[in-house]
């Protein structure tokens, strides 16, 4: 069976988030095992799993990220929107904009430490549009 | 249910290319709700979504790519096909080589300005074969 | 139809693994077509699809993984429990915790030259549990 929904997130500020309960709170009752697929619908922003504690790994993720893709490299066309732009492209496939989560005992079965992040790579990217898919 | 097939795509030029349009002529008709799954068969190839409309995204993901993953860097082993082969694997890992996608009232789900790209990282890949797997 | 395990992987050193054999003898009776994802429920370590053959592939892998996202970068916070720390979560990140392949005639549809590789980031990461969801 598959059930679908499109939710549009708040607006967040560039960065790295954990969204794990905001997700839950979503999603309707879960079957007894299967698959969550998430999509983001957007080619600026990402989705990925990551530490759901400490924040300074979502600080550093930003810190470490704006380094590894740099703004402003003198390579780039794309960048009519701002220094943001192409970079945000390109970290969003770096980091990937869908995921899949299993789900066991009507719950997603994640890792002890692990959380969803949704990864704003815009200055002001406004409010994000998701799909949830569960499979079961 | 499940449907697959295998294609095979026409031999692409080193670089990012929008696939979209091919992969959804290659599709039979879509289920009301699911996942399309892609796999790549590749090691030097890759999948991703990113933007579908101002072709300098592709080429500045070209530019910028081969920065972050250099040719003839001393610290590679494996280059016996050429330059371009430990950096294809490696770019392969990085972007991904497989790519799921919610369908929705017998469409692909993706943002307005999402597209299918067909990651090419060997000067010479030659044609390369696609698993579509849609679930419903 | 959905089937699900976890299991608990040996230790694996610091580095990339070929788990290929290893996912296969732990799976069931695979359906004839259908789809398999796995996640590794950590967060500094990864899995992907490589080159299944050459063992400098994967020691390309570690020696280059090091250089483009290097330890003892000042800009790190998150460095309690090590050089290994930060980078761990954003190798995660960058190679991606969860993959799905296509099962065609009862076997994991990857090409000739594809395997699943273990991606283990830090030093000592001991023994790192996975979830197996079969899909038909």
């Amino acid at each position: 069976m598959i059930k679908q929904l499109e939710i549009t997130l708040p607006g967040f500020r560039r960065g790295y988030h954990l969204i794990t309960s905001l997700i839950e709170k979503e999603l309707p009752e879960l079957p007894e095992k299967g698959l969550l697929h998430i999509l983001v619908k957007h080619t600026s922003a990402g989705i990925t799993l990551n530490e759901n504690a400490d924040p300074t790994v979502r600080s550093d993720f930003e810190s470490f990220m704006n380094k590894m893709i740099p703004e402003n490299d003198p390579v780039y066309q794309h960048t009519l929107e701002g220094s943001d732009d192409i970079t945000g492209h390109l970290k969003s496939s770096v980091i990937g904009a869908e995921l899949t989560i299993p789900i066991t005992n009507h719950r997603l079965n994640l890792g002890t430490w692990q959380g969803i992040y949704f990864c704003e790579f815009r200055n002001s990217g406004g409010r994000r549009k998701i799909v949830l898919t569960i499979l079961s």
